[in-house]
């Protein structure tokens, strides 16, 4: 018979439990923020019907979906991001959804990325979204989890760019730049970290017919990195506030930043270069930025979101205000993995070795015991030489093992080794839990 | 512009917070479980190769599976189970993983199941599996796993069936079914609990071509169920021994139960109707079925698995040998809500009133102590009458309201108020988060 050829898919990876289980409790802590902040937990379906999630992401976005035909004929879709199906439930159950509604949701999402540049084609989101609030506390809430999070995770250096798009496009109506082009414009602009200015100069002119002056005008202008609201006032008066919506655009950011500087959250940033890729955004806009150094230069961003006022109308005809924040959590991951901030990465705490066939049933009460008592733990299953049970023990990173022969058994006692040091200690039997429990604190 | 009608597709559905919070408390008590018995947990793509999945799971398996060309025109298919993408993860690095590999993993799959019979076509499975034992611990843990789960949900009444292929395959043997069609005696016997007995007959008479006499006859012999290997042994001595295949069965039982009466499980029953529906099981097999009423009669097993020796042959072209135990999460759900288990639907526990605009900065200091103090809280993001608050504070089951006024503010206090039984009491400002704690305890 032909075997089969294991294997993934292009784009597509296994996380083994050494990555997984830092994974999983990156999971946990971010689940733990999003409920502090008093957000609740959603599920909805990896697969939809295709007009709910296709024109909603822009041209680039129909594109990578993964979408086919079902068994019945149907046309479906893989889930590509957690915010239309947010609107989506919205606009389904009305009725008996909380108003506000604040929610979050854990999962994958598929979209079929050009592989090369190291991009993978299932990742997970881990999004916090309130729907039904004006611009104010929900926002600065959606921008306190991001900073929350990524200071939980160990994360010392790092930055939140806000901004707000009404401010942005205010900019660009200043610049002159038309106003059925400005989307093009927004898009030139929010590359400039990764192309620098010379190639977004080179589109702005060549997209938008803008002279290298005016360009480089435009680009200098939204240049414009501020610590805060007073700040942006006195450098941008000119520029933003003679437009109308330049006027609200920073009347809301101010509004956002009274609220931050009350939860005393830190390491802020107005950064009028930020567009965010999404087009529904109508308002703030955020991005989380690692500042520590990485072996390709810099990190990507590791968390953003923003408000996007208009979307949940295409399924409901009337606008319903909403803002969120989604975490890259395989970015962060990457990130973390690089700056050595992974600590513990085991599940069991000990293991009992099977050093002797006919004390088998003793081995199933030690371990019995300890698992009655919530310590993670197992016995090997069969008899082996000692170094192999060793290895399996370093293998899933186990730091305690149970030694038990016929020497303990007579003496009423057990040996624990510490499988760092190499150190034992004999305990008594009846010992065990309370003293394995004080190795685990300790 | 025409509106995106919201919805979801047939057999799909979301699980709105009210339930998702029950739910994600199960699974996580479920991981805890896993974890105290050492297994680690992976994570494995949605999409798989086609060729990865298909040939496993039998005719009914290949029909319903999700499948498609994606942009690059490669075949896939959509996770049908999570046991064969631990098979392809064994195949695929087998030098990486710790000899004997536990894994557990709790993610949806896919099946195009008919949904008149009520069936969801995306639904959790949660599997733990050992690779590598041989039969004995490894299959006990695996039946003790489903035990623990099921007791610490605070279901009472269950038992957990348990039987091995051999037994079965040499009951047919003696009751002269042909080697070629015990698959199809097993698969009728394996329905008795749900189209009875007179049915599974007619099937065996016609399918096989037994008379009336000897298709009772098997099932007879199949409905035996006795609480222990003992009382086995006394009761089938000729239909089993005789034939080389049962004398094995017997023993690997006989192992198995010796490791759970030293682990201490109890509300276990040999079964030997009990066949399982996949096609892979070679040995142990078992089912956990709860014995309390349901509304429509009696519920569906809510765990089950074996021992699939055979099945990673398949990618390596070895035998390797393997057991495991899936927990049908979505089902135990159902019971669980039906059986009236579900205590606690709540994440947030404090909720801060918006009483009064000039007061808000006082607001998100108030939630911003409670939040670092650990306690799940929010501000109501916008003045509104009591009314409707406290609506909004029902609608999440949220214990406990924190008033603020100028009253208040001028005497520094708070007042709290409990929610159920609208008492309130008042507290020093300074005092609130170590009286919310006390409250929490409570």
């Amino acid at each position: 018979m032909k075997l089969i050829e294991p294997r993934n898919l292009k784009g597509f990876r296994d996380y083994l439990p050494k990555d997984q289980i830092v994974r999983a409790r990156m999971l946990e802590k971010i689940k733990l923020v999003f409920e502090r902040f008093g957000f609740e937990p959603l599920d909805t379906p990896v697969l939809e019907h295709e007009d709910v999630l296709t024109g909603k992401y822009g041209e680039e976005g129909e594109m990578l979906m993964y979408r086919f035909k079902d068994n019945g004929d149907r046309k479906v879709a893989m889930r590509y991001d957690l915010t239309v199906p947010l609107a989506r439930v919205v606009a389904q159950y009305s009725n008996e959804l909380p108003k506000f509604f604040k929610r979050y949701q854990i999962a994958p999402v598929w979209r079929a990325e050009n592989t090369q540049r190291g991009r993978y084609r299932e990742f997970y989101q881990c999004d916090a979204d309130v729907v039904g609030a004006e611009v104010g506390i929900a926002d600065a809430e959606c921008i306190a989890i991001a900073e929350q999070i990524i200071r939980e995770l160990g994360i010392k250096k790092f930055k939140i760019k806000i901004s707000n798009r009404k401010i942005l496009n205010a900019i660009m109506l200043t610049a002159k730049v038309p106003a059925d082009k400005i989307v093009v414009a927004i898009r030139a602009i929010d590359k400039i970290d990764k192309i620098g200015a010379k190639a977004v100069s080179a589109e702005l002119q060549e997209k938008i017919g803008m002279t290298v002056n005016e360009a480089e005008g435009l680009i200098r202008l939204t240049s414009t990195k501020v610590p805060d609201v007073g700040a942006l006032k006195v450098f941008m008066n000119k520029y933003i506030l003679k437009q109308p919506q330049g006027q609200q655009g920073f009347e809301e950011l101010n509004k956002v930043f009274m609220v931050l500087k009350e939860m005393g959250v830190k390491n802020l940033e107005i950064d009028l270069a930020l567009a965010r890729g999404m087009d529904y955004y109508t308002s703030t806009i955020f991005e989380a930025a690692i500042l520590e150094k990485s072996k390709e230069g810099s990190f990507s961003s590791v968390a953003g979101g923003g408000r996007y006022d208009k979307l949940i109308n295409l399924f409901t005809g009337k606008d319903i205000p909403a803002v969120g924040i989604s975490i890259g959590i395989d970015r962060l991951f990457s990130a973390m993995l690089e700056l050595n901030l992974v600590d513990k990465q085991n599940v069991v705490d000990v293991l009992i070795l099977n050093m002797n066939k006919e004390l088998e049933a003793d081995y199933i009460n030690i371990v019995t015991e300890l698992r009655a008592a919530g310590i993670n733990s197992e016995v090997y299953y069969q008899q082996a030489d000692m170094k192999k049970q060793f290895t399996f023990a370093e293998a899933k990173s186990i730091p305690y093992a149970i030694l038990f022969g016929e020497n303990e058994k007579k003496k009423g006692q057990v040996t624990v080794r510490d499988l760092k040091t190499r150190k034992q200690v004999e305990l008594k039997a009846k010992d065990l839990v309370k003293q394995v429990k004080k190795l685990l604190r300790s």
